[in-house]
């Protein structure tokens, strides 16, 4: 069912309807009345007759119309009754506000499966319980309690503020409204029982009305939902900015894992947003920072600033931010320098940055002329008015109405850097976005060219839904290794022997020597024991280690199931493909530094199916050792292609469903090829 | 001198003084005025008997005493005849305004040279040229002509802003009373031609009235008087913050050398904050955003932070931020938790961070009742209270009080998080610092925490001025290895050797083997011509590869002094020891690991000297493969103490003053010591 009858009713009704237009049960009614909703509203209260100046009725059944949408702000205990009459009725769906659901012990959750259980079965949707409500600004369905509509008044406009939490979703709402931003909707899903904030935000970026879409989430046990909200995001070039908090249980247990270790589910939710073009803000300042950049519609252009300041420290300052956020202080052409030079006097820089100096003070319109040159030049794709100091003789207003001009003709970004409020007053006038310093100035340009960026290369695609399983048993290595072979993944040529003869033999096959292993799934550190032992060269050497694992093993009362022989690998980096099933996410593999490196000093990328061979070279370029992968100094890069290939060979074994987990560590790369030297299977069997 | 008489002149001289409030020679008479400056003020100006209501001389010598200051607010071609007649008459100190001077040409620098010179040749100060100038709001002495002194009026206080550049001395200042913060000193140095923001700052930090001190610089030439300031300051409490932006040419020039690519001019002021205990804002926004938890007075505490809020979402926000900004989430104590629940309601989480829930709204004493268990326990080193959300119903005076109480008590930082500016306004008035977001909270306790405890473990210390010199020949590896060897580098066994016969009889000596390299300093980079032969075992391998070299160096039309025979060194970790001597602060020693990693993934740290073993040690976990010095996975941790010799065998080569630079690299590190494999030394001759 689409969710319009959430975000359009034509009726709505109220259980649990109040007088006190103070309370949870009267706020709706008084908001709904106060933006001009168009539809019906029905309270709903045994005790009353009149609610608020409206007919109240005593049941659903007396109300006249079967309405779209009940909003049940009944004590927890009324709240299953509600919705059995809800369900019976035929109501569309019920917004729940009442706590103590899910969020608390298993009596909640029981309650909550309940709730939900009578709910699918009539086909209502239920959003909730623990919801504050939904708020659509455009048509005044106000179908919500937060007292913050009170606290700074609504005016409808194109930004949607989603949140699981209620007071997350009203401190963007006051961030935006007390900067004068318009928000068209401000929805607070709860405990997401059914309705989540992904489905909900796919009905919303539809929404021709919406530019910009503020996310918050605590938990994202929905990913298929909000890839299809990015998709319909992306089409529109609606940005989605997802403040993601805290971590999950599911990502909790999955670190415990060895490989989980690795991909805390945190870096999960990172690649995802990535996939999708969504931004993932750190916190709530970067959630809403660069809202007003968004909201002018301008192009996705490159990363090249140009500063025109009246401080030369600004220019210092905002040409330091630039490079610490990762933009570029734009070049101007030779013909942009001259032009620059004719209009300021002769102390001021002609180079970006442009320090116009205090001659601003002489000459107002000095701004005006310089902008067209500086801004104008096709080697800026951004730009930045610093403005530290204005005071006596500054005209400020002819300042921003240069600058106004300039940005109308230009279609680049061009923000306002100044800590005085009157001067960012006027320039927020004429539409241009402010900010207090050069810092969140450069700061949230980056973000938007980022973010831009992002949304262009975004894969999309969707979520792969594995069926239920749980992990089995851990394969040795030579088992390992042969299910790796089996996808394409290079291993060394190799051979269990059952004794001293039959490894001597296969020294007479390994030209370059071999090496000796105990094969045992029940010993996982075998190098912390003396079991392996490399660089044999002899029959001696292989006799004696052969020998001397037999006894370490007879001493750990490990049983002898014979010794894994391995030709000597040539040396190359020590990498580490590996993988899991993530719960919610399905496959998801790992490319990063192997050997010591993988614990100690981690360097590694996540990467969800499915991916391509640029997608590898693009997360192996972002690690630290991404060089390698360059060539340093003339030698030869590391092979990227025999890396995907492992990389594409886990995937596979955990997509097709039998395997939990997969470790190649290490993966000898050179610039030849790659060869797994060692590596860990867990199998998974269905549930 | 001191630059009391700046600071607290007893008379001052006004050239270029006007009737004219708002012109430069007219502001500073008006701020002394309506500041209340107790001391004689003498406007100088020939055209004009009386400025603003004040006696006006036509000259210096009309004026019936001798200023102690004079401020000389005349176009720049008078300076020069103002500054004789200043000196004649015995003047202590001038502030020169006009620009034009060592910013700009070679003739501005001769004429700030030549200025310098009358100045210094009679005992007379100059601040500036290019100043905006000083101002002490403590007494009034108003020697500046900011026009942001209009813009929001002074009122004095524990602040001190100290700046080379004009705009950023009243940018802090600004936002700073905007926040209804007191400012005590507000003073922009100009050029710094002979009183430098360092030596102002010593004298400013003494004031017993300033309790907080922020400083903006474009280039730090003067490290010796700020690491005087930053001493006084230590001594006193007050912290001092400093923005140093920018790039200075002397930072540029050792940029081009291979070591100075290492130790960008940048990360040597990162050190010398560090060793002074000066902390290093990034932009603006750092500059100011603690101000107003330093200036509670608030010991140097721990890092773990109790949170306690009315929203689930900001508790978990800010236990995120917690871990971003490198802060603890603090563990309550059994007893802690007990005692919360008893106060709060079932449904609230005892644990830390708090969530009240919206029960604050039925109980406004919660808050109260729980910060003295949560904000008490022994494990908690600060506190944030997050209040999202407030409306209808919640007595936030009553919060905000009960919060002072507590805080009052508990004698450790306690902030409040509020998007709501009444909020804030409400907890302000109770004197607790407040931040609109939980991130810019969170950033502000973890700000004071580092700092303060930067400031208690500053070793501080003079810096060493060297003898001027400049760069001289470069050794070729067998005499940069005699070089560093005299100091105590372990080096590899070596030997010159003029034919293949002599290298044989090494061989002989040399049970693992020897590397044979060209000996050369005329080739930099000898691996990639093939002029580095390792691992050579046999009499056949020695001969073949001695002619190799021969002949490769034949073909390169390079003389042959001999090829260096070195007995293999056993494999290690290859590190870099390295330094160079930094024009303005001395011997610089940076070490880090070694190898192709130097270049293309550099993981390195800077050190000043002096330096002792702990400060190696603590420079070496710092970086990213600091767990190899700790021991990973059970191996033995690599020597730290030998890389500590290398470093201090580097540092006195530097300090002697006979060598300009020096490289090891790489050094071979084991968990048993370090042995030099290669180095290069570039001499240093005096000048």
């Amino acid at each position: 069912m689409s969710l319009q009858a959430l975000l359009n009713p034509s009726s709505v009704a109220i259980f649990g309807a109040s007088q006190n237009p103070k309370k949870v049960g009267g706020r709706p009614i008084r908001f709904m009345l106060e933006q001009g909703f168009k539809g019906d509203i029905y309270p709903i209260n045994p005790g009353r007759e009149v609610v608020q100046g409206l007919t109240c009725y005593p049941d659903l059944a007396s109300v006249p119309t079967v309405p779209d949408v009940a909003i049940v702000a009944v004590g927890q205990d009324l709240v299953l009754g509600t919705i059995r009459d809800c369900a019976d009725r035929g109501v569309k769906a019920c917004i729940v506000m009442a706590s103590g659901f899910g969020e608390t012990g298993e009596a909640g959750r029981a309650a909550q499966a309940e709730m939900l259980e009578v709910a699918r079965a009539a086909g209502m949707r239920i959003v909730g319980p623990n919801s504050q409500g939904l708020a659509n600004f455009n048509n005044g369905a106000i179908l919500n309690f937060s007292t913050m509509f009170v606290e700074i008044p609504p005016e409808t406009g194109p930004i949607a503020c989603i949140s699981q939490s209620g007071g997350m979703s009203v401190v963007p709402y006051h961030m935006l409204r007390q900067r004068g931003l318009g928000i068209g909707h401000c929805h607070a899903t709860g405990n997401d029982a059914d309705v989540t904030v992904g489905e909900l935000a796919a009905e919303v970026v539809a929404d021709p009305s919406v530019k910009l879409c503020l996310i918050y989430l605590e938990k994202l046990q929905d990913p298929t939902h909000l890839a299809r909200a990015a998709k319909i995001a992306r089409e529109r070039g609606v940005p989605i900015i997802a403040l993601k908090s805290g971590r999950s249980p599911d990502g909790q247990r999955a670190a415990q894992s060895h490989t989980g270790a690795i991909a805390s589910e945190d870096r999960i939710v990172d690649a995802f947003f990535e996939r999708h073009g969504i931004w993932r803000a750190e916190g709530t300042e970067a959630l809403v920072e660069a809202a007003e950049i968004y909201l002018q519609g301008w192009a996705a252009g490159g990363r090249r600033v140009a500063v025109v300041s009246n401080s030369g420290a600004t220019c210092v300052l905002s040409a330091d931010a630039i490079e610490r956020y990762g933009l570029e202080l734009a070049v101007f052409s030779s013909e942009t320098e001259a032009a620059v030079r004719d209009v300021l006097p002769d102390f001021a820089a002609s180079r970006n940055p442009i320090d116009i100096t205090a001659a601003l003070l002489t000459d107002s319109g000095l701004l005006g002329k310089v902008l067209p040159h500086a801004g104008g030049d096709d080697g800026v794709d951004m730009i930045i008015i610093g403005i530290p100091v204005s005071g006596e003789g500054y005209d400020v207003d002819s300042f921003a109405r240069d600058t106004a001009a300039f940005a109308k003709k230009a279609k680049k970004p061009v923000v306002l850097a100044a800590p005085q409020d009157k001067v960012r007053k006027a320039f927020a006038a004429y539409g241009i976005p402010t900010f207090e310093t050069e810092d969140a100035a450069v700061r949230a340009l980056a973000q938007f060219s980022n973010h831009r960026s992002l949304m262009q290369k975004a894969a999309g695609g969707d979520i792969v839904v594995m069926t239920p399983g749980k992990a089995g048993e851990t394969l040795d290595e030579n088992r390992s290794l042969d299910r790796i072979a089996q996808r394409g993944v290079a291993v060394a040529n190799r051979e269990i022997c059952k004794d001293v003869a039959q490894a001597l033999a296969f020294l007479e096959v390994a030209p370059n020597g071999i090496v000796l292993k105990a094969n045992s799934s029940l010993v996982p550190h075998k190098s912390e024991h003396g079991l392996v032992r490399v660089g044999l060269n002899t029959a001696d050497q292989v006799e004696s280690n052969f020998r001397a694992i037999q006894d370490k093993l007879a001493d750990m009362n490990v049983p002898f199931e014979g010794i894994l022989a391995a030709e000597m690998v040539p040396s190359g980096h020590e990498m580490v493909v590996g993988g899991y099933l993530d719960p919610v996410f399905g496959p998801v593999v790992v490319v990063g530094e192997g050997g010591i490196a993988v614990e100690a000093m981690p360097d590694n990328r996540l990467l969800l199916t499915p991916f391509d061979e640029n997608d590898v070279a693009s997360a192996l370029s972002k690690l630290r050792i991404g060089p390698l992968f360059a060539g340093v100094r003339g030698a030869a890069p590391l092979n990227t292609e025999a890396v995907f290939a492992a990389a594409r060979g886990v995937a596979e074994l955990l997509t097709e469903g039998s395997v939990q987990s997969v470790d190649i560590n290490p993966l000898i790369t050179t610039p030849q090829g790659a060869i797994a030297a060692d590596a860990l299977v867990e199998q998974r069997t269905p549930i």
